[in-house]
């Protein structure tokens, strides 16, 4: 048996279609832009490309997109005051801020300081504790992703047995929330877990995030499982040439494929979901803003 | 085999005797005495009888206990004014409004209204995203006490198979999260769950919190399993007489305890551990408000 692989490059294309979609809908019907403002702290080259990335994105589907470049020596004051101003600004509906920002800044405070309804990285505590207790949250993007990729995958995911490995803030905690709320029964498994290969046999769905290179064997996937892979791991690959790298996932591909009945490459699988759920949790959050009803298809 | 049967109402006693002992310190060494105000709006007798249990046991422990009581017809405004007194009182370390609440008040608005550092119940957002984020929280009383007896059974719970059943805010949603961070492998399990017997035949740790009166039967348990009846169900006992009733767990008592290794009655297992947590909390709070250190084996 040979494992759908799940095109999420294609996928969220589509997504990011349905967005232009509904934007377009909001411009006729309402006179309403979304707006998503992002902040750069910095020249660091990798947060340029992802800035640069996310906006033109924003643009392409119809939405405003609000680029503030601040020095690396910002003072933390200057940055809040931005960020305050930002949350006073009916135009935006979402902010967010790239990081790594340098030492000098603290990501907690920046986090703490965006408004709940506008932090559309969903990092702020009070969109874990809403998340936590079923409530209509901003939820992380990884996360949400993973959840449309599997919901387009299986409809309906009620009382199948999930597999969340890794229990971070950012992806594990919020994924095994998601999961929970769509009904599933939900194991949270990490480095502590004993027989984490049994344990994983036993997902219907199974979510590696873990941060380590082909961690997750062919041999622990339930033979049919749907299996989701959000680590992005760099391994050196001396068969393609000295010095050179490849990116592999949390599992080990090649087998685990020959066994799942669907699994997300990487790269080309939840990676391109991330800002297109960036842009849909921009839309939510002007929709909730104005108390308009929740975008279809694009939320938790 | 026979099973430990934990006795919640011992335990509860010997936790109430160690925080006494803290804030005598306390007050000894700083000049500090916690304080719980607690919140009831009409004549509900049994919130009357909850509200005089925990005003006594808090007197008990040494700290000042702040009762006020407002009419059933008390319109919202007041009781908000009341709430942000207490906020900004610095002699209450604790808050809490007995609910229920006459239905012209809304238990969600006086919850968002108390200052999360006060909030001893663990009901307000913050504290769920707090949890759930692994950082410093109120922690709701009721899984915070399963928490502590567990810990007092089993020493560390790493690596341990728990299986939460059950998924309500209150219970099941925070326990799973307190497990987690003692790093268990979680299970949450619930209505949707598919085969729940073998689900709970896995689990080294069985939480039952579903409301139910004794759904969950002796045969699902895992010999030598620690079994947490969370369930508090009313059920009629004809055998004692026409009209008799009697109370129940979740958990078939009889037949679990023949299996389990340690396993808590109904009642006098979870109950008697609320109102001590309670307690803890306020003193948490209490030191958390001064900058002191966590009170020592009081917190999640």
């Amino acid at each position: 048996m040979s494992a759908t692989i799940i095109d999420g490059k294609a996928f969220a294309a589509k997504v990011r279609g349905q967005i232009a979609e509904q934007v377009a809908r909001l411009k006729a019907e309402k006179g309403l832009t979304p707006g998503l403002a992002v902040i750069l702290v910095g020249e660091d080259p990798a947060s340029q490309v992802y800035v640069r990335n996310k906006g033109k994105q924003t643009v392409e589907v119809g939405m405003n997109s609000f680029e503030h470049k601040l020095p690396a020596d910002v003072p933390a004051d200057e940055l809040y005051a931005l960020i305050d101003k930002l949350n006073a600004d009916p135009a935006v509906h979402g902010i967010l801020c790239q990081f790594p920002v340098p030492p000098h800044l603290s990501e907690t405070e920046i986090v703490a300081r965006i408004d709940p309804a506008k932090d559309v990285d969903g990092l702020h505590v009070v969109n874990a504790g809403l998340l936590a207790s079923g409530q209509k949250a901003m939820v992380s993007c990884t996360p949400l992703g993973c959840l449309m990729l599997l919901r387009d995958q299986l409809g309906s995911l009620s009382g199948l047995n999930a597999v969340v490995v890794g229990r971070s803030n950012l992806v594990g905690k919020p994924m095994a929330q998601l999961l929970l709320r769509d009904s599933c029964t939900v194991t949270i498994a990490h480095s502590r877990t004993k027989d984490l290969p049994e344990v994983c046999r036993r997902a219907d769905i199974l979510v590696a995030a873990v941060g380590r290179p082909e961690m997750i064997k062919g041999d622990w996937v339930k033979p049919g499982a749907t299996v989701i892979d959000v680590g992005i791991n760099r391994i050196d690959a001396p068969e393609r040439g000295e010095g050179k790298t490849r990116l592999v996932g949390d599992v080990e591909f090649g087998a685990a494929s020959e066994v799942a009945g669907a699994i997300t490459p990487v790269p080309g699988g939840v990676g391109p979901m991330t800002i297109a759920c960036l842009l849909a949790n921009t839309l939510t959050a002007c929709c909730r803003a104005n108390g308009l009803p929740e975008p279809e298809g694009l939320t938790a």
